[in-house]
């Protein structure tokens, strides 16, 4: 159990790993930061916030652990910011979906008197906001934690371990590689969701009234905060855009097969796709 | 209350027909006909069904409306298969996701005797099959139902009002206007979220572990059965085509202004997906 995890903008996430955290005694003591004095003082009545502190860096003091639960942007500034109030051996550790750029800068911020190790939870919502947070959010849900290799090993143990207490399955992988992967099983998939609503709003924006559970589930995640994802994507930009391209590929693959109707050709394609999805692991 | 429904062919739609009108009253009696023996057997221990037909022509005798649920190449010739044996005045109706052709062919295959008059309900499951049929997969959903100009009136109030009775509510629409309809808002998202899966297969397939919710939502219809698929995309190509080639200039759109560091672009087009699909009536 940490005496004291600090967790600095909580959202939806991070106020989801504050109530993973008090309920599964992850932490004695959970303060928090918010940059807005009224969700500070909204915070202080929640039973899963210790205390509040007025800034970043009066709420990391005697931190073992702080969680940056802030955009991507917003990540390497707050890590600056912190690190000459952090105490010695003290852990910072991330949530943001890009891994590459902030795991450098933070390690290079803290200067080796407390140690930066990048994660990010395979969790969320098409809501956000500190309300929405689950205590269960993170239950059997991927954990990506994203040491460099001069990452110090003991740092890294303690963040794996905390999420692990939370309820996540963690994978250990290289930063660039992280940014690789969730450029296509992720920001993707964003993008086509939103593109899709993107394009159905230039017909008959009636046509969505008629819509059956698969353009629901398809379209779900284009509800999602566009000013957050934007973020996202420009910081991983080169990986998404690497995806894309192949993923367009693909569909002019498709759209050949259909406009030469080699219907042979677009049932294999339709198959492949099948026996790749039916191989998902069941959801826990 | 219908003296007699027939469904030929059911699958996960036609049995939920059944099902349905077992469970609101619909029919007094059910007859199902289904290709295989063996299917035919085991339907008969199913409480929703009254009695089963050896053949299509025997099962439709004394119809007062027919329900064919077969794949949409199939459904033309079993019109013709049993226009001979419908009692004057029946109704054919069909549940097939493509309807312009459909439509023509069932009208002029009943010669004004009987009637036919397209249905599709935009309600179904990446699950095939009988068994995993449910009284209340229509509740609450659209049903499209498809007359031509010159089809008969009572008869489409007869479908349509079948169609209430099992909890869809109805939109009357022009049957290549639904075809325009459907090939956005429902083949169209199949075919991304299939093209989606077949192009992460050719990736490190190991990456599908590390699904988040996104990810899972996106793709799911992309389980469903590619067989139906393909005969569905086949039979509305000309539609999906068009759909999928301004799909793509949409896609492109978001590529480019990624590839140029447009990100007040990128935000632009995200939040037009966001405000489309935020409107999106509230599941009942």
């Amino acid at each position: 159990m940490l005496e004291q995890l600090t967790i600095l903008a909580p959202g939806l996430i991070g106020a989801s790993v504050a109530r993973a955290a008090r309920a599964r005694g992850a932490a004695r003591r959970i303060v928090l930061w918010a940059r807005r004095p009224e969700t500070r003082l909204a915070l202080r009545g929640e039973p899963w916030c210790s205390a509040t502190g007025e800034t970043p860096e009066e709420a990391v003091e005697g931190a073992d652990l702080v969680v940056i639960a802030a955009p991507v942007d917003r990540i390497a500034p707050l890590v600056h910011q912190i690190a000459p109030r952090l105490k010695a051996g003290a852990v910072v550790c991330d949530v943001g979906s890009v891994k590459g750029e902030i795991s450098r800068l933070g390690h290079d911020a803290l200067h080796g008197n407390a140690h930066f190790v990048g994660a990010h939870p395979m969790a969320g919502s098409e809501k956000t906001g500190w309300e929405h947070g689950s205590a269960d959010l993170f239950q059997g849900r991927i954990c990506f934690v994203t040491p460099l290799a001069s990452t110090h090993a003991e740092a890294v143990a303690k963040v794996v371990e905390f999420w692990r207490e939370l309820g996540a399955e963690v994978v250990t992988v290289d930063p660039d590689k992280h940014d690789e992967i969730v450029a296509h099983i992720s920001h993707l998939p964003q993008v086509l969701a939103s593109s899709l609503c993107a394009f159905l709003a230039t017909r008959e924006p009636g046509w969505r009234n008629f819509a059956g559970g698969g353009l629901r589930d398809t379209t779900r995640i284009a509800a999602s905060d566009s000013k957050l994802w934007t973020t996202i994507l420009e910081q991983n930009r080169d990986e998404v855009l690497r995806a894309l391209r192949h993923f367009q590929d693909e569909l002019e693959g498709i759209q050949a097969a259909l406009a030469n109707r080699d219907f042979i050709e677009v049932a294999a394609r339709l198959e492949r796709g099948r026996a790749y999805r039916d191989k998902f692991r069941p959801t826990s």
